[in-house]
């Protein structure tokens, strides 16, 4: 009310303002300030999930450019997700991150009044800090191999009502890695090893299902697909959880990179607790082997939050 | 008309789909591309100004984590200056781009069909280049001294429908930079020079008008504010100018980045062309000291696009 | 992509054309329609419940001028309703519709794809209709009393993300009707019966509590507050059920108008498939004393749908 | 600021009361309440052009139901033009509207603040007012004969940025009338006077030009459409002029409605202070014959606002 009120004095003042000679720069800036009121609204609506998804921008060019090793380059792969780290441990409105290839995906608790819902703002700091972290932690993973030039990740918001929707929506992205990946393995087994040209792969692959794949892999190049690494066939699930350090017998709320099927149903069973408790009140998972990401964490032995 | 009829289809093929055992991540995923559907367009109206705002978030404390002399710090200015450039350089739908402390805004040609306007889409490549930017062009201004973590900018779009509309934000944001940097200038003088605390040197400029902090600047530290640097009076606007190489004769468009007053009508007046012709039609317009950002462009010698 | 394809095509297009003379209208024409692109997408967000609420514009001035009963006016509701009714027929994705006073909220199935989820279409078509029938059913409620001029009725559209959400928003429009009616009640019976003055009425009123204002109808007008109509208390709900005509063993789908208590759970529970099954699945429930809505629509005798 | 500030405190006020047995009415409303929160806000941008189009739904039918005439119905023709006046004299805002068929556009002076230019309030009261006046006025054109039943329009908001924009989309909808009511006489004619059925009509003039259909007129039914009534030709505009009374000498702002041909630059000369000066600077200008518009406001012989 209050607001409207002052929107239509600052209107009637600006048109009165403007007829007079400026003075001071004071008085020329409020002069200027109407164009504050052409900044409409966007905040989100309440009590649905906010889903945050970043892509990289022409990273097969970016990925030529800095030769990835195909069909996964391990180092790209912790670099997106110390990236995503990165901004899972600022904001702590988000609930899990997932990530695989050049995109990542982050989850707001759904009761979040972080930014007051506004769309823009969740949106653009989330995007801004992931961009910066992948720049500042590129020599953390790739050494003295020189990032060529700044990279650029689009971003869009998703609002889920239901948890079913945002079940379905993980498990739409966790399918994309496998039928990614599983392609990719074959393809680039059958250009590197197999000695086609992208093309002969390319043909060869048209039309083929899962099983085809499969087959192709274990005949001519003797791997076992389910035995590749779960970060490629499954992509990374950041999750915060909570740990005992026996030494000191204190709890820490560490975050987490996860590699688990969210495809099958006992995921979700097993962490029914995620999308309706508080991370803080979950009991102890145990958290698999130490990656880079918890080791970090451990080693500040902060007290949970 | 055909996506409309796809999305119904889409919806009741999901429906049925979902009813039957999953066999392949394919069926899989397609039995999860629904949630697809809960993006929405946010396509911005044609025929209007879109400018994207940068802010720093948190720069207050970046900058005192940062050592960033005060009022001003010459090279966080130019490194600002130079990742607006990074970005300019990359949207050649972009007009113009102002900067002054930790702050840049965009302005896209009126017409612009960059990603078919849609406002998630540019707000966050113009926010993401500029980001991972000003992390990897930071050792070009800061040297061996360390960047001590990634900073975060959030980002808006305001849409101005009107020319005069345009030129009043952009004056309100210059007029912005004089109110802030004379306030600045006088308060760090009276710290730094005047041994004031920062209380009393707030207390002593509380209630004057710019004329007072022009006195005291003057009396009291002999400093004539008219003759402070125009990048930090006026803050800096990124344009797209053509200059002839005399040596080779042949012209070049190149982004020249100027301190020029625009709250003065003469500006506008002489930047009349911007606003309603293409740049490669402007003509040669004396771009004055040769800054990082010219010289780096003089150097690739490129002819014009 | 088609679309985006089409558009850009066709903003060229336009601009060729229109240096051109035009021939024939049909050209005019063409050159012209670039402006339909200016509409914007409206879409809702899928599965979330959409409610419409209409109210009455300046009803106050209104209900004076037709000389309502104060303090309610039983022809006027049952215009409301029928109006409502006269919507509810016509649009079978409605759910619910909950009416009071001057303002009707209609409720849309979940996954309505009516309109494809356009907001403006979904609002407009049914804040049309109804202010339609509003003015078409006036003497069927109103006799030969005449209408003095066309009334206004606004409308908004909310999303409800959850079935809990939904129902709170029906709660509070029901809570609603409670304290406007026993504050009405007792306000109107002071000023017809107890000769007070507006202004002493309402000071008398000022901040008593329900109790207060039951025990003053009780003392001073014998009026046992309980005892009335619940259509005053508790406002109307349309829903649709199925009845069994026994004449005839065929059973009708017929639009039913309640006054039940939506405050206590036990509704819910009692209409618990009202949210999740369809409604020409529902069992037959009692439907209480025969009202003009549904004689009406037993005169039909049409099968159900 | 407060706003938000009151969000969040109701947003955990509602949560603690929740837990709480309800005890009086007010409390269970003020623990709903929250439900508000979910109405997002729709300010249209300022400094832009709000058209609102209605749109009659299913009016085919409509007009068949009520034996229009064809291909005209001068009675309906001259309903719409009074459900817009209708609309026009109470909404003081609108600068013009624009009808013809089942179909009407109202135009907002580009500066207007109304309802803070929420787009659902403009939309649903222009929406909700045009069609209860098109019910209550059905008699004054039909007489007796009889609505049977409240017809539904739907309605759009649309922006425009520019005048030139605004002036395409009204030679936008006119010379869709030319271009329909020249197919429509030239088809009434061949299937009314021509004995063609409806599919021959259709096929006859399948791939005809306008230069065809005029010649179909003339040659076969001595019908010159050049003299047929400029409100079939060219639909009706609604302003806002000043007129002299003579006899009293006051001056009075009466709606006027006429029928020019907009598609010709020399009507927005003649008109060129009405984008930008109020309707009450305007001059004199001879509105023509009398219509039954301007009789009716004559009549009130009220002084101009």
């Amino acid at each position: 009310m209050s607001l409207i009120f002052n929107r239509e004095i600052l209107f009637k003042t600006i048109l009165i303002k403007r007829s007079n000679k400026l003075t001071t720069f004071k008085m020329a800036k409020s002069s200027f300030e109407y164009v504050k009121m052409f900044e409409l609204d966007d905040t989100l609506l309440p009590n649905s999930w906010i889903v945050v998804r970043l892509d990289g921008k022409c990273f097969h060019k970016f990925s030529e450019d800095h030769d990835f090793s195909k069909p996964n380059d391990i180092r790209a792969l912790r670099l997106m997700n110390y990236a995503a780290f990165s901004v899972f441990k600022e904001f702590h409105d988000l609930l899990m991150a997932f990530g695989q290839s050049d995109e990542y995906s982050f989850i707001f608790k759904k009761h979040t009044t972080l930014y007051n819902r506004r769309a823009s703002k969740l949106l653009t700091t989330i995007n801004s800090k992931f961009s910066s972290s992948y720049v500042y932690y590129w020599s953390k993973f790739f050494g003295t191999y020189n990032l060529k030039y700044p990279p650029t990740f689009d971003g869009r918001i998703i609002l889920y009502p239901s948890d079913e929707n945002l079940i379905d929506y993980m498990k739409w992205r966790q399918a994309d890695v496998h039928i990614n990946n599983l392609y990719n393995t074959t393809f680039w087994n059958l250009v590197l090893k197999g000695n086609m040209s992208p093309t002969q792969a390319e043909k060869r692959l048209c039309g083929t299902v899962s099983a085809n794949k499969n087959e192709i892999l274990y005949n001519e190049f003797h791997i076992n697909y389910n035995n590749e690494p779960d970060i490629y066939k499954r992509g990374t699930l950041l999750l915060r959880k909570i740990i005992n350090n026996q030494d000191t017998n204190k709890t820490y709320t560490v975050i987490v990179d996860i590699h688990d099927d969210m495809l099958k149903e006992i995921f979700w069973k097993e962490h029914s607790t995620l999308l309706t408790v508080k991370p803080s009140k979950q009991n102890f998972i145990h958290i698999g082997p130490i990656t880079d990401i918890i080791e970090e964490q451990l080693k500040l032995k902060e007290p949970s939050e």
